[in-house]
C-alpha cells in the first residue's frame, strides 16, 4: 500500500538565530515572525511597500487571491482586538480563518500537554498560525516545530509583540523619514511588550535617539539597553515627561496603571503638583508643549494615561495606527503565504 | 509624503433623534439599528419585502453578492443563539464574519477602556458591527462613534433587542394584517427586552390593542405605557392569563422564572388552584381556550412557561419565528450594507 | 397570504436502530453520525475511498464546491483540537463555519432549556451540525429532532467519539489490511470514549483480536465486551503491557492519569520495579520490544503515557493520525451534505 501524500513542508529555519541586521536577502529570511529584531531594513521596506498596496485594496473594498488559504489564531490568553485585526487581515485577503479565543481555558493543554504537539497538529490543518502564548518562549517553541509559518501575536509578560512594533513603525514611516528620529517611549517599560519590540526596530535606523520615560523602578530592562549599546544607538533614561516632551518627533505613549506610579507623587518641573500619574499622562495641556509636527502614538487600549481631549488633535495618530495594523498584517501574511506557496509548488 | 488612503466614512446621524413615525424616506434613515421605535412603517415594509426575498434565497441554497463584506459580532455578554443567527445571515449573503462570543471576559475593556475606542478600531476592520453590550446605552454609544453601521443585538437588562422585535413582527405579518390586531404580551415584562421592543413596533400600526399580562410587581414599565398613551395606542394591564387568552389574535409568551411569581399562588378564575406560575404558563389546556386562528409566539429559549405539549399545535409559531430571524437579519444587513456601498462608491 | 417557504427537510431515521452490520446500502443509511457501530463495512469503505481523494485535494491546496454550505460546531464543552479539525475540514471543502467553543457556559441552556430546542433552531440556520454534548445521549437526542445531519463529536464521559474512531481506523487501513489484525488498546478504558468507539469498529472486520490493557479496576466496560461476545470477536483482558506488546500489529495507546494507576505499583514481568504508570506507559524502551512493522497510535493529547522519545520512531503514527482526521472529516461531511443536497433538489 502506498504511503499517504504528505503535506509539503520545508524544514523551518531556527528562529533563535536571526540573520544579521542589514541582510540583503529581501524576503528570503521570513519563515516565521517571532521577534522584531529578526527584521532587516530591506525586509521592513518590502513589508511597508506591500502595506501601502494593501491600503488601496481595502479602500476599494476588494480582496486578494488567497481564498484557499487558512489562518489559525491560537490565543492561549484572550486579546479580542489583536485577534480580530489578524482575522480581518486574512478575510480582506480573501482567506479563511480558524479561531480560538481562549485556548488556555478551553484545551487539554492545561492538563499537561505541550504547545509543540498542538502546533504539529494545527500546522497540518492550516497554512499559517498566529499564536499568543502565556510563556515568553511560547512563540519560539511553536516556530521550531511548526510545518507552516508561525506569527507571534504577543508572548509572556515581558516578551515581545512584533507585529505591534511593525505597525507602530509603519505609522511613523507613513509620516516621517525614519533616520534621525527622536522618540519618547513612555509608560511601564519594564513590562512593556510593545515598547520593547519597538525599541529593537527603531535601532535598525540611523541616528535615532530614544528617551525612555518611566519611574525608575519601572524602567526599560537591561537586555534592551545592552542591545542598544551594542548597536551604538543613543538613548536616555528619564523619569519625567516634561524634560523631553518638547523636543521629540514622536511620543509613543503606553499603558500606565495608577497603582504603579503612586509613589511618584510630588511636584512637576513647572511647579504643578501631581499625583504621580500626572508625571506620565498626556492630556490637552501636555500636548501644547509638543512640537507642532510631533506624532502621538499609543498601541491601545488606553485608560488614564492618554486623555480623550487629545483625540481631536491632528497629531494624534493612534486610531490611524490601529487601522495600519490591518494593512501591515495583510502584508505580512502575503509575505509568509507567498513563500509557502512557492515551497508547495516546488514540491509538486 | 502623501496621506494614507482614509477609509470612506459618512458622518453617522444621531440615532438619539429617530425620525418621526410614518416618514416617507424609505431606507434613507437606516444608518444604525439601535432601538425598535426608529423604524417607520415604510421602512418596516421595505424590510419585510426584502425578508420575503431572502426566504427564496435560502430555500434555493444560494448566496448573494456580499463576498467581500465583513460583519463583526461583538458580544460583551454571550448569547449563542442570537450571535449564530446573525452570523448565519451574513454567511447566507455570501459575506464574512469576525466573531467574539465573550468580549466582556476576554478584553481589556474590563480594565477601564471604553466601548467607544473598541468601536473606532473594529469599525476600521469591518463593514458592519453587531453589538450586544451590558449597558443599556451601549449600542447607542457605539453607534455615535462608529464609522460603519451598528446593530443592537440586545443591550442592558431593561434595554432593547430591536432585531428580535422585527422578526417577531415579521412572523405575525406573514400570517395576518397588522392593523387591528389584539395581542397578549405575557411574562416578566419589567425586564422584558423583547416585550418592550415589540410594544414599540406594534404601536406603529392602526387600531392595535395590547394586553400586558404579568404579576403587578413585574408589569411593563411606565416609559412604555407613556409612549403608548402619547401615541393613542390602546392597552390593558392584566394579572391573569385567563381573562385575555380567549380573545386575542396573538399570544406573545416570554420568559417567566418560577421564583418571581411564587407569591401569585392562589386560585384561577375558573376555580383551579395554581402555584403562581400556572397563572402565566401556556400548556395544551390553555391552548384549547385560544381562538382557532390565534398565533402563539415566543422569543425562545423557553423553560416552564411554554410546555412542549404545545409544539404540535398548528398555531405554534415559535420555531418558524426563530427561522424568520435568519431572513429578517439577512434583509437588515443588505439594507445597511447597500447604503454603505453607495456611500463608498460616491466617495471614490 | 401564502405560507412561508419551509426549509426542505426529510424525516430523520431513528439512529437508535442502526442497520445491521454488513448492509449493502452504500451511503443510503448515513443521515446522522451518532455512534461508531452504525457504520457498515461498505459504508466504511466508501468513507475511506473519499478520504483518499481528500488527501489529494488538500495536498494540491484546492477546495471543493461546497461554498454555500454552512456547518455549525456546537460544543457544550470545549475541545479546541476536535473543533478546529472539523472547521478546517469544512473550510478545505470550500464551505462556511459557525462556531461556538463553549456553549455550556455561554448559553441560556444552563437555565433549563433543552438541547432539542437549540438544535431545531440551529438546524434552520445551517446545513450540518457538529455537536459535543456533556450528556451521554446528547448527540442522539440532537439527531432525533434535527432537520439537518448531526455529527457526534464526543458525548459524555463514557459515551462515544465516532469520528475519532473513524480516523483511527483509516490510519490503520492506510498501512495494513484490516482483516486478521491484532490490536492492543491501552489506558483508562472504563472512561475511554475513543477506545470504546474503536472497539465497535474493529469488530466489523474478520479475525480481529483485541487486547484490552488496563488496571483491572479501569478495564473496558461490560457493554462493549457483551457486544464483542455477541459478534464472536476475540478479545483478552490484560493488566500488563509487557504480556502483549511484542505480538500485536497495532498499539493503540490512550490517556492514563498517574493518580488512577498509583496502586498498580509493583514489579513488571521482567523483574523491573515500576510505579504503576510504567506498567502502561510507552517509551523508547517499550518500543524496542514491538514488532518491526507495528503501528503506534494515540488519539492525542498525550501526557506521561507516551514519551516524546517515541516520536522519531517510524512506527509512530500519531501525528499522521491527527492529519488523517482532516481527510476523514472532509469525506464524512461530503457524504452527509451530498445526501442532503439530493433531498433538497428532490424537494424543489
Amino acid at each position: 500500500m502506498p504511503e499517504p501524500c504528505p503535506v509539503p513542508t520545508t524544514t523551518p529555519p531556527n528562529p533563535a538565530r536571526p540573520p544579521a541586521s542589514g541582510s540583503a536577502l529581501r524576503g528570503a529570511t521570513l519563515k516565521h515572525v517571532v521577534e522584531s529584531q529578526q527584521f532587516t531594513v530591506p525586509l521592513l521596506m518590502e513589508l511597508f511597500d506591500r502595506s501601502r498596496g494593501m491600503e488601496h485594496v481595502v479602500a476599494r473594498g476588494g480582496t486578494l487571491d488567497y481564498q484557499n488559504r487558512i489562518m489559525t489564531t491560537l490565543f492561549y490568553t484572550p486579546s479580542t482586538r489583536t485577534r480580530l485585526s489578524f482575522e480581518a487581515a486574512m478575510h480582506r485577503l480573501g482567506g479563511r480563518v480558524l479561531s480560538t479565543e481562549h485556548a488556555g481555558a478551553f484545551s487539554s493543554e492545561i492538563e499537561g500537554e505541550q504547545v509543540e504537539d498542538s502546533i504539529r497538529i494545527i500546522g497540518g490543518h492550516s497554512d499559517v498560525i498566529v499564536i499568543r502564548h502565556t510563556a515568553e518562549d511560547g512563540a519560539r517553541r511553536a516556530a521550531e516545530v511548526s510545518p507552516v509559518p508561525v506569527i507571534n501575536a504577543g508572548d509572556g509578560n515581558g516578551g515581545q509583540h512584533p507585529t505591534q512594533a511593525l505597525l507602530d513603525l509603519y505609522t511613523i514611516y507613513r509620516q516621517r523619514p525614519l533616520d534621525g528620529l527622536s522618540v519618547a517611549i513612555i509608560g511601564e517599560l519594564d513590562k512593556g511588550r510593545t515598547a520593547r519590540s519597538l525599541a529593537y526596530l527603531l535601532a535598525k535606523f540611523d541616528r535615532v535617539k530614544m528617551f525612555f520615560v518611566s519611574p525608575p523602578q519601572l524602567q526599560m530592562k537591561q537586555d534592551i539597553l545592552d542591545y542598544l549599546d551594542e548597536h551604538d544607538v543613543r538613548y536616555e533614561l528619564e523619569s519625567d515627561i516634561d524634560r523631553v516632551i518638547g523636543e521629540v518627533d514622536v511620543v509613543y505613549q503606553t499603558r500606565i496603571r495608577p497603582e504603579r506610579v503612586r509613589d511618584m507623587a510630588g511636584r512637576n518641573n513647572d511647579g504643578r503638583e501631581n499625583d504621580g500619574l500626572k508625571r506620565y499622562a498626556i492630556d490637552s495641556k501636555v500636548v501644547q508643549r509638543m512640537k507642532p509636527d510631533a506624532l502621538i502614538l499609543h498601541p491601545l487600549p488606553r485608560t488614564v494615561e492618554l486623555d480623550k481631549s487629545v483625540d481631536a488633535d491632528p497629531r494624534a495618530m493612534y486610531f490611524r495606527q490601529a487601522m495600519n495594523g490591518l494593512y501591515v498584517r495583510m502584508a505580512l501574511l502575503t509575505m509568509l503565504l507567498d513563500k509557502e506557496q512557492a515551497a508547495r509548488s516546488a514540491w509538486w
